[in-house]
């Protein structure tokens, strides 16, 4: 079929076994490739993801998530060696181990799967294959904060003509991707980064919610995440978030160990409200000319302990319209939709409408607040 | 500046004289050519606005709206005559006159502006000077269903390349656009149809919202306007909506008078309610594959008697996520904001979002849950 997309996800970490998992719900997207630190899995039939998420299943982590800091290890390594220390979309970073790389072990993972074969070289494993591969969703850990810029040039590097799409949080790399932007573009290559919830999803609503105004003076995203099921699954991602908290940055959220995380959940009664966060939904809006990227505002409340929403997610767009009226256009999502499909969803959104566009000889660095993502 | 759009008005009645008045508060937006019935004005310098919107205040009609339906008059004559009969964006039919079609005069319109110049081409000669014009809004009124189609389909055989934007209503045109999808991209044509506020701004904003869901079940998109001061400048539009009541069609609405209308109105204590309109919401969002036509319901509420919004703007969207919960995800327009607001900002943003696509080679015929408007 024509409108059919093979794609492949880089990391098997909670965000890369979602997206496998969503993926089996919507229509003509066909997985290809999953690969994570010690394995890879190719099948340009179609990978058998029931099998593959059955054995990727121990892939958790505490660690940072995509787009999370500075790697404990030198990172230098990744560039040569295939990614392979860096590759697991979670099995990064466990504890206070700020010089220690808990490893998942050599069976498990994409390996434990039939469908596996280890390796050392992940990354380049699927290059090699990205011929055949239409799109790639980078679901790793950003250990450096360019850590996703350069497994793009990396595709680059190669002569790739697809796209890239990632889920990274950090307003800073989107410029990082932006230096790359001609590097990517003369490949071939359409990237959409920042592709999950938020920025993703969130970025995309308050663009579209900006289309009233011709001056936009605050755009607030708002998020509500009820975890408790999920808690396992996203330890790297609540680590991240500590670093919002008062009193807390990156460097402090990554030496904690996991019982002063616990603690510190435990005096918040399971309970964590950010704001300000850096999330790059800034960066985005002010790039496709929405506002300035002071005038964003993102935070939220996280609830470890119920899988209710401690809050309704919410994006409020304020501005004034042609005939100088001042209003707030407010996107809502539903107290029921999980974080998971708010970012999965999303993620394959834009994937979908970023390989239409690659067909169409669209190349470059898109954010998601310039992409409508397809159904 | 690379960035810089220039574009052109078809027809200065309502849409096409509020789009040049919201351009003027947008950035790298160079109006640079308007028409109407009567005269065409060009300047690829750009238009003195001011002046032009001043000339065309009388264009005002009670006739049907860009997309109407069927013409007064024999329609071969808009493409033997260079569209000199249907120009106009407003000034067709007037009341009863199913077989009169109301001059604006020799002197009123486009005519009237220093800027312009009589013509009975108006069409062909914008055509003439589309090689400088990166996008054209055809704020026409669609006299015949296939009247906008066939404008876009004249484009192509000058050999347009840039990008046409249109602001009709009714879900019928969609599929005569698509007909013409291959002569349009064969020409270098992009062509975002139905792109003000519903279908446009709205069914974005339904299929941004569907992100969520694996499954969506129903798209309910209730708008609210307050038409006091407006009114006059819209009165095709409140025509063509009557077509939606309760024991009226569009023949019926056509053939009222003004009194009749007005007896209407004055039933109605001034508030008319609409439901299941025929807005191409449904068909925009079907071939987006959001959900089925069917599941797309369009109403809402006029006020002619106050500027105050009767009931707010809302889009509705409830699915299923991949992880079996069903919800409602909600998109609302503050009561601020005014229906030309929300119809023309959207209707230039689709249009330079369409520029920067048609300027990367990415041609065809797209709505818009399938392009993200710029700002």
């Amino acid at each position: 079929m024509d409108d059919d997309v093979t794609f492949a996800v880089l990391g098997t970490g909670g965000i890369g076994r979602r997206t496998l998992d969503v993926a089996r719900h919507k229509e003509g997207l066909t997985p290809v490739a999953a690969c994570d630190r010690n394995g890879v899995a190719v099948d340009h039939d179609g990978l058998d993801v029931d099998e593959l998420l059955d054995a990727t299943e121990g892939n958790i982590a505490s660690g940072p998530e995509p787009d999370g800091d500075t790697p404990a290890t030198p990172t230098d390594d990744y560039a040569s060696d295939g990614g392979a220390a860096a590759v697991g979309g979670g099995s990064v970073g466990d504890g206070p181990a700020s010089d220690g790389v808990k490893q998942a072990g050599d069976d498990a993972g994409v390996v434990a799967s039939a469908q596996g074969e280890p390796t050392e070289t992940p990354i380049d494993d699927v290059i090699e294959e990205s011929e055949a591969i239409d799109a790639v969703l980078l679901a790793l850990p950003n250990l450096e904060h360019d850590f996703i810029p350069r497994v793009a040039e990396r595709f680059a590097g190669a002569g790739y003509e697809g796209v890239l799409v990632d889920v990274l949080k950090r307003s800073r790399v989107i410029g990082m991707l932006d230096d790359r932007a001609d590097t990517l573009e003369a490949s071939g290559i359409t990237f959409v980064c920042g592709a999950g919830a938020t920025p993703g999803f969130l970025t995309g609503a308050a663009a579209l919610a900006a289309q009233s105004f011709v001056e936009v003076e605050s755009v607030e995203i708002w998020w509500g995440v009820g975890l408790k099921s999920g808690y396992e699954d996203n330890r790297g991602t609540v680590r991240e978030d500590i670093a919002h908290l008062d009193g807390y940055d990156i460097e402090t959220a990554r030496e904690m160990s996991e019982d002063e995380i616990e603690e510190l959940i435990d005096d918040h009664d399971g309970r964590l409200e950010f704001h300000d966060m850096e999330h790059a939904d800034d960066v985005l809006l002010e790039r496709a000319g929405v506002c300035d990227a002071e005038d964003v505002s993102v935070g939220g409340v996280l609830d470890v302990r119920s899988d209710e929403k401690p809050t309704t997610t919410t994006v409020r767009v304020t501005g004034t319209t042609f005939d100088g009226e001042r209003g707030t256009n407010t996107f809502e999502l539903d107290d029921a939709t999980s974080m998971e499909a708010n970012v999965n969803g999303p993620a394959l959104g834009y994937l979908k409408a970023a390989v239409l566009r690659n067909r169409a000889g669209d190349y470059g660095v898109y954010g998601p607040s310039e992409v409508m993502p397809s159904f």
